[in-house]
C-alpha cells in the first residue's frame, strides 16, 4: 500500500468524500509521512459555509472522516501487510467522529490534514486529525474507527 | 421565521449544507413541529460511501451540523421575536459536532432529521439531532453552537 495514496489501493472506491471513481466527489488523498498521514486538498468555492470566505464544516467534518479512516485502513495494512488483492482487503468503519472548531478555515488556500492512530484495541483503531490552513490548526478530530469483515460491504 | 423553512429566511444563503442559494450544495430545509426541528431530505447516488448503498458518513455529519445550526438560529428567533429583517437576524456556528454512527444509512430512501434544543446557556445553545431512515434510527449527533455578532460574517 505505499507509497502511494491510500485511496488507490482501497477496496470500495466510489466513496463521496474519498473515492477515486467519484467524480462528484471531494478525492481527497492521503500519504503516509513517517508515522503521521497527511492530505493537502483544495476546497472548490460552492464548499462554502454560510460566509462565502469560510469552508463548510460539513466538508472539514468528512475529510476529516475520510482521512482517519483510510489512516486506520492503511495502519493495519502496514501492520499486517498488503497483499495487493484489493477485494479481500481490510475495511473499518466510522463508529464516532468528534470534530472541535477552533476557528473559521479559509476556503481559498488548500487545507492541510495530519492524522495518527492514537490507539489501537482489537477491532477498533482511534484516530486522532487536526486540519491546518496557512499552518493554523483551524479544526481538530477524533475518528473511532472500527474493523469489519468484507461481507459487511455487501450487506444492507 | 415561521411557518416556512428556517433556511429561507436566515442571513447567509450560501451554504453548501443548507443554502437556499447554493446550487452545487445539498439544500437541506428545516421545520417547525411542535418543540422538534424536522427536516426530510433525499441523497443523490453519488453521496455514497464505500459500499455505494449506503449513505456517506461525512453527508451525515453535513446534515446534522446544518440543521442543528438552523434550529439554534430558529429557537433563538423564537424566544427573541423575529424582525424579518435577514441582515441583522441572529447567527450561531459551530463550536463542536459529536456523530455516532449507529447503523448503516439506505441512499435510495428519504431520511429524517429531528433535533431538539437540549441546553441552552448565554451565548451557546446545545442541540441533539437524530437521522432516521425508514423509521430506524441510524445516527445520533450533538451540536455545540455558539452565538456570535453579524460582524463575525464578514470577518475573515
Amino acid at each position: 500500500m505505499e507509497p502511494g495514496a491510500f485511496q488507490d489501493d482501497i477496496a470500495e472506491q466510489h466513496c463521496w468524500g474519498c473515492g477515486v471513481l467519484n467524480e462528484h466527489g471531494l478525492q481527497i488523498k492521503s500519504y503516509w509521512s513517517g508515522d503521521e498521514a497527511v492530505c493537502t486538498w483544495q476546497p472548490k468555492a460552492h464548499h462554502m459555509a454560510g460566509p462565502t470566505h469560510v469552508l463548510n464544516g460539513g466538508i472539514i467534518a468528512t475529510i476529516i472522516d475520510c482521512h482517519s479512516i483510510c489512516t486506520a485502513i492503511a495502519a493495519a495494512h502496514r501492520a499486517e501487510g498488503w497483499t495487493g488483492n484489493a477485494d479481500a482487503s481490510i475495511w473499518y468503519v466510522t463508529a464516532s467522529l468528534q470534530v472541535t472548531y477552533l476557528k473559521p478555515t479559509p476556503i481559498r488556500e488548500p487545507v492541510m490534514l495530519r492524522a495518527r492512530v492514537k490507539e489501537t484495541k482489537g477491532k477498533k483503531t482511534i484516530v486522532t486529525c487536526s486540519l491546518f490552513a496557512k499552518e493554523e490548526e483551524c479544526a481538530r478530530g477524533e475518528v473511532v474507527a472500527v474493523r469489519v469483515p468484507p461481507a459487511w460491504r455487501q450487506s444492507s
